[in-house]
């Protein structure tokens, strides 16, 4: 019997919901795997164990299924919690970065105090696409001088060029599993 | 000198931002709370032990603060984790349910697997105000037969009414701290 792999057990957790929110476009649901205490567990301690190889200061999540994640990570290691939302979401002083969509443009937020400079920051989202959404947020950090250590996530949809975009930024980039569009 | 209780210690976590959304609004910003892991990390062993007393077998949350609570307190436990998300953003099969806005109506849904009959379920969010939205959560439970035990929050506004209404409805309802509309 083949043992199976971890990115083989993550990928089996996932639900591939068929035609949503569109015709032709396979959406990968996590709600299955965050229904799974073991699978969800699971993702969260690997993720804790990168930050133990690679320390992190400050951990962020892109809203909205990224909080989930992102606040049990934070919960586990003890670290800060900093929320990236959609522009307008967030009552204090704000830094903004537009970035492009499939038809116009949209933007994330975070607080001025969201980091001090050189801190560390990981930051968290449940699936990486076109990586637009990410690479805001990453900029946004930058912008506050925080050290932008990577991303953490738990898919990536290769074909979409999301992760090589954030590489190409200097960013390190660890999804648990990938899915091809056609899967 | 005076101890401080836990509730005084929770509020002072929570930052008010005067006049946001509108003029005359005073909003309690939960981020400063998140940011803090000594805070963070109280309020989900807070809620935690509620659950050791009073169990449960799914933490729900409502979107998208509720998302790192309910989060959180899941990898805690070991319990599944479950999405309660606006209107329109869950891609499987959904029940859902509509609430009254002060102007118009708006909805939440729940997938139609979310729990299974006699699962008990505690619905996180980050504050109680109007007790809408939750009352909505609680009976998509309840349409899914699921046994809902509570409702777990940072804060309530008590005025507002919202956590009355909630147990009036057979819940219960623990809050970490209060606000008054004028603090």
């Amino acid at each position: 019997m083949r043992s199976v792999s971890p990115s083989e057990f993550f990928k089996s957790q996932i639900r591939t919901v068929r035609g949503w929110p569109k015709a032709g476009v396979n959406f990968r649901d996590v709600t299955t795997l965050f229904h799974n205490p073991q699978a969800f567990r699971m993702a969260i301690d690997v993720f804790a164990s990168d930050c133990e190889r690679r320390p992190v200061d400050i951990i962020a999540a892109v809203d909205a299924r990224g909080f989930a994640l992102g606040g049990a990570l934070a919960y586990h290691l003890g670290k800060p919690f900093v929320l990236v939302r959609k522009k307008g979401k967030l009552p204090y002083k704000t830094i903004s970065e537009s970035y492009q969509l499939e038809y116009g443009t949209a933007a994330v937020e975070i607080h001025m105090d969201a980091c001090k400079p050189d801190d560390r920051v990981l930051i968290v989202d449940d699936l990486i696409a076109t990586g637009g959404t990410l690479l805001a947020a990453a900029k946004l950090f930058r912008e506050l001088q925080g050290n932008v250590i990577g991303v953490a996530a738990l898919i990536d949809l290769v074909e979409l060029g999301g992760s090589q975009k954030l590489r190409a930024a200097g960013l390190n980039v660890h999804a648990l599993c990938e899915f091809a569009e056609d899967e």
